[in-house]
């Protein structure tokens, strides 16, 4: 008779309880994971000023994680984080969480230029006036902790510019998915790799409608109004739909990888709007499911960006990222592919990693900046790239076609493909009484040419309507 | 008739292609992408002796990227890291990639020692002479970069204590995961963050192994000796099945998710030696995977650290790492899920993050360590907290039997575990002649009590055998 607690011996102690974990402890109850549960003294640590623009969703929680985490923080990294000016635009606003009134200052310039303020954290969102008071604030020789996407996806390099001038530390683990931690990784982890591809599903609402649209067959505008009642789609969900918010993420990744300077306008970009439960359907029976991809490559000369639905295998790593999960795939030349998966949003998850920026900057500005590096152009500011055409892509294309249901067509179909030499890789055919369905798969072809194909086959007399044709990213 | 390529109006040009893509720059070729691709004058950058401990697959290619990438690196990141020094234990050996010789140190004291030397790149492995080594270069206040998984795991407080007492950066990314971005996220960006749970697949021979025996059915010998064919299991794989490999990362992963010393004995261990065919089989039927699991879970007084086989639902995170992929999941109090995942190992995904390290500490100490945080104990060097005894454990279990099929018999075995209080879930009974095998999940129960249920079944003469008790992680 043999029995094992996984691989022991019968009868026999395993060795490790007679090793370190042998030392019977007392049966102790487990503790509620409470902020600053050890006692004992306060923790001293060295005071670093704070100053918050914006007290929102991140804002309010970046001020709640300093206070309540506190002690924790300061026993664990010697530095404890002190907010002492907070400037919103509106102070009338009703907020989830009671705005601490003693700290208000009349404006945001006057918390930028407070001299108690090393460490500027923007929440506050939007171009400006984000910008104007970031740079200031870089200009004064302060850091700065941001989680604004659009500021830096519109003006990565300018601010970048203005930090390595002024020799002042810069994060924004925040502003692209969430606490995934994915900035840094690419910024200090890679930087030594050469990161050829970074792909990723960005936008947890648009993941939401599709994963719903895929597994319970619901419609685009049901599962959007579901994403809306929950909470993490916007009343005006066009910034996710349309694949702006993406887009702006991608433009600050590709920079990151690449070393290049990307902007949100140099990303090309599709929404989901068109994605029909067909489409998704007839992927699945091809082995694919359908994501709202970005999408960048590192082509040597040039960058190619861009944001699209895309039908991806079902083996691809970023195909089991489900509901509003984000997810965010790098091949590095060496480090090969990593995988990096998260919520993705969210105040609470976005404000521990601005305090974690915080500290991190904290830690480099009061070491002084000391010898900088004086490089050709301020490091880590990149240069632009151009921006490979979405015409010249080369890749394998989803159409979905429908037809009249009659012998010879398909031949006619195919002839079109043919002479545009863009070669069909597998079909599936319906028949629905007088028209069909027909789904193909092409080989890798140029986007120039697949657009040809479209405009010839709408013009056929036989081909009822092209109702799709979607990327295919393998 | 309708056509679009994705959200497209027909006929109307898509108005990203008269915006910044609609540059049509000359069709070119994609280039190879080669280290200092760019043309140009060569990059400035502040130059940063380096000493190597090492010529193994990593330090081979640590040495190899700082040569190949230096333009790039330089143009990239200011810095140009430069071996000065290189130390082996025998300088005869054959290897992959030829050592040179013009930088060869008479031992290793001269490499740390060299005044030249400003970070010390430890990627020698094992105990001693590394731990002489590593505090001596952190006593003179050199940076220090090691990739040495036991070396931390084993002494990790003490190179800690050493690298704070002397304000010297010391950087480990390479010691957990390969190339994978897991120490810098649980040390720095998630520092703010209350981490309550690290789970992973930290061994890719184990789960290589395991991925072939669910999959294809494989014996584990067979699999094992295929890993080895590979080129990823060492000859002597004691070290991954048994499960230590995967004990020394979670021993470093769970150092710095909780803020806890905590070493590799401290950690509780069970190799996949015993995990059969027949129960990864029957773990399927009841929705679960098997996979040799690395469990930290902070308990607030006490830490609960372990390494064993264990059933794991087919929807959690980490079912569907396949291979020899490495995978860690951690669970942050407000970041929440968080997954990573990559190959886990090889020389030249480990030099890249390496070398990511060294352009790290390069600028951390260049700056220098100015006004240091003076906590109650040196920040970053966490105390000791009890282990939770896995007695103590309170967790479903897997059971599988084989029993005498008669009348009776499942009433019998079914009482054993009422009188001992352990609650049963689910059951799955198959005949097999005059034995039936009996495979049992339970609700949550203390592990004292599952251990007296095993003694009580193997004295009885109906229960033919206790074949497996593996753990169960929802």
């Amino acid at each position: 008779m043999e029995a094992q607690v996984g691989g022991r011996a019968p009868g026999v102690l395993p060795a490790e309880e007679e090793g370190p974990n042998a030392r019977r402890i007392p049966p102790i109850m487990v503790r509620p994971l409470v902020d600053g549960g050890k006692p004992g003294p306060a923790a001293p640590g060295v005071e670093v000023g704070v100053g918050l623009l914006g007290f929102g969703a991140v804002g309010s929680q970046v001020y709640r994680l300093l206070e309540e985490g506190a002690e924790r923080i300061a026993r664990r990294t010697g530095w404890r984080p002190t907010v002492r000016r907070i400037a919103v635009l509106d102070p009338a606003r009703p907020r989830a969480h009671p705005l601490p009134v003693h700290l208000l200052a009349p404006d945001a310039a006057a918390v930028v230029g407070d001299p108690q303020v090393e460490v500027v954290v923007e929440v506050m969102g939007g171009l400006e006036p984000a910008r104007t008071l970031v740079l200031e604030a870089l200009r004064r020789g302060k850091a700065v902790v941001t989680a604004n996407k659009r500021l830096l996806a519109t003006h990565g390099a300018e601010v970048s510019s203005a930090a390595a001038a002024a020799q002042a530390p810069l994060a924004f683990e925040g502003a692209v998915g969430g606490a995934i931690p994915i900035v840094k990784p690419l910024r200090e982890t890679l930087a030594a790799d050469r990161v050829r591809v970074v792909e990723g599903i960005l936008n947890g609402t648009t993941n939401f409608v599709l994963t719903r649209m895929t597994r319970d067959g619901w419609a685009l505008a049901d599962a959007l109004a579901e994403a809306q009642r929950r909470g993490f789609a916007e009343a005006d969900a066009s910034e996710d739909v349309g694949g702006h918010d993406a887009a702006a993420k991608l433009a600050i990744l590709a920079s990151l990888a690449f070393d290049a300077a990307v902007t949100d306008a140099d990303v090309f970009r599709e929404g989901i709007q068109e994605v029909a439960p067909r489409d998704i359907a007839y992927a699945r029976e091809l082995g694919y499911v359908v994501k709202l991809l970005a999408v960048g490559r590192d082509l040597g000369e040039a960058v190619d960006v861009r944001v699209h639905p895309a039908l991806i295998p079902q083996t691809h790593p970023l195909a089991t990222v489900e509901e509003e999960r984000n997810a965010i795939l790098v091949v590095g030349e060496r480090a090969g592919p990593l995988v990096f998966s998260g919520p993705g949003a969210g105040g609470a998850a976005t404000a521990a990693v601005v305090v974690g920026d915080i500290l991190d900057v904290a830690g480099r500005r009061r070491r002084g900046s000391g010898e900088a590096a004086p490089a050709r152009r301020p490091a880590g500011v990149p240069a632009r790239r151009p921006v490979w055409p979405v015409e010249d892509l080369v890749i394998p294309y989803y159409f979905g076609l429908q037809v009249t249901d009659r012998p010879g067509v398909f031949a006619r179909v195919a002839a079109v493909f043919g002479e545009e030499e863009v070669s069909i890789a597998s079909i599936v055919q319906k028949s629905r009484g007088a028209v069909a369905d027909v789904v193909l798969l092409t080989h890798e072809a140029r986007e120039a040419a697949v657009r040809r194909v479209v405009a010839r086959l709408r013009a056929m007399d036989v081909v009822k309507s092209v109702d799709s044709v979607i990327r295919v990213v393998e």
